[in-house]
């Protein structure tokens, strides 16, 4: 009656500015490993806001804690043979690193480093042109800092490499 | 590249006294989905108490918060066709109810109804002992009330049904 095994599980964390990608590389991600037979769980940042952290707003502690809490889960589901595949802005070098100590070994930092100017140009969901329109907004890359990650396992920039590709590279990184 | 259609998955929410056996059913049925071949995670309130929410306590509104956080996460799990199998005390009929608006249909409330004495004499962590003699902690079951489910979608009282049994009632009633 025990339960088997787990099998191992990651924890990818996409990083980097709003409209750089995350998101869409996280979901093709989880829909490869869920085609090797593997569990896959996404946890976006946009999501969880209106879930899980909607009592958090975007001042610097609360930026920590929504970082905070997406590790947690994150953990929980590696520690269950679930791969977490999370896509959250997450701005800090402190909050990534203290992502980084809760979660383990099995922490794959994704910087997806797509340019400003493109992410602006994408805009999906109209918060450059919103940001730009009134100062003071808070949105990474316009109003607020995005710090650089300094030891991402990978750095994937989608204005120049296709998420097809995008996602035997990451496969490829974790052996699997 | 996209995901596939995930599975159907239930949130298991197991809400009963301390001591009376929510984490060993939980942690028994997530072992036999698993070699069903199905995605289980295991969301046991003291492992998230020590994570995900250590910065809550025993309050009503720290307690409403812990069940709230729980269930916005099984409903992500049951999003990416995983089983969450919740384990919380959850005494709340009030904090039960949002839990179930939260999550969903997928929702199935299983009141682990083993008698309050049995779970007194089991005490494997010393909670009752400990809470008998330092009146006042609000250990749910001395100090603290637990409010009867009124309308769980099945009860198992594990003082008279072995573990084994009680799984293949759950799969039973989810037609797994």
């Amino acid at each position: 009656m025990n339960a088997a095994p787990p099998a191992k599980a990651n924890t990818w964390w996409f990083t980097g500015l709003p409209a750089a990608g995350k998101t869409t590389l996280a979901q093709a991600l989880a829909g490869h490993l869920r085609a090797l037979g593997q569990a896959a769980c996404v946890l976006d940042g946009d999501r969880i806001r209106q879930g899980l952290n909607k009592n958090l707003g975007f001042s610097t502690l609360d930026r920590e804690e929504n970082m905070r809490r997406v590790a947690e889960i994150a953990k929980l589901l590696n520690e269950s043979g679930i791969h977490a595949l999370v896509a959250l802005v997450s701005p800090t070098l402190a909050g990534r690193t203290n992502a980084r100590r809760i979660v383990g070994e099995n922490f794959i930092e994704v910087h997806v480093a797509t340019p400003l100017p493109v992410c602006q140009q994408r805009d999906p969901k109209g918060l450059y042109a919103r940001a730009l329109a009134h100062p003071g907004s808070g949105l990474t890359g316009v109003d607020a800092p995005f710090e650089i990650p300094e030891t991402p396992e990978i750095i994937i920039d989608t204005s120049i490499m296709r998420t097809e590709e995008a996602v035997f590279r990451l496969l490829d990184l974790a052996g699997a």
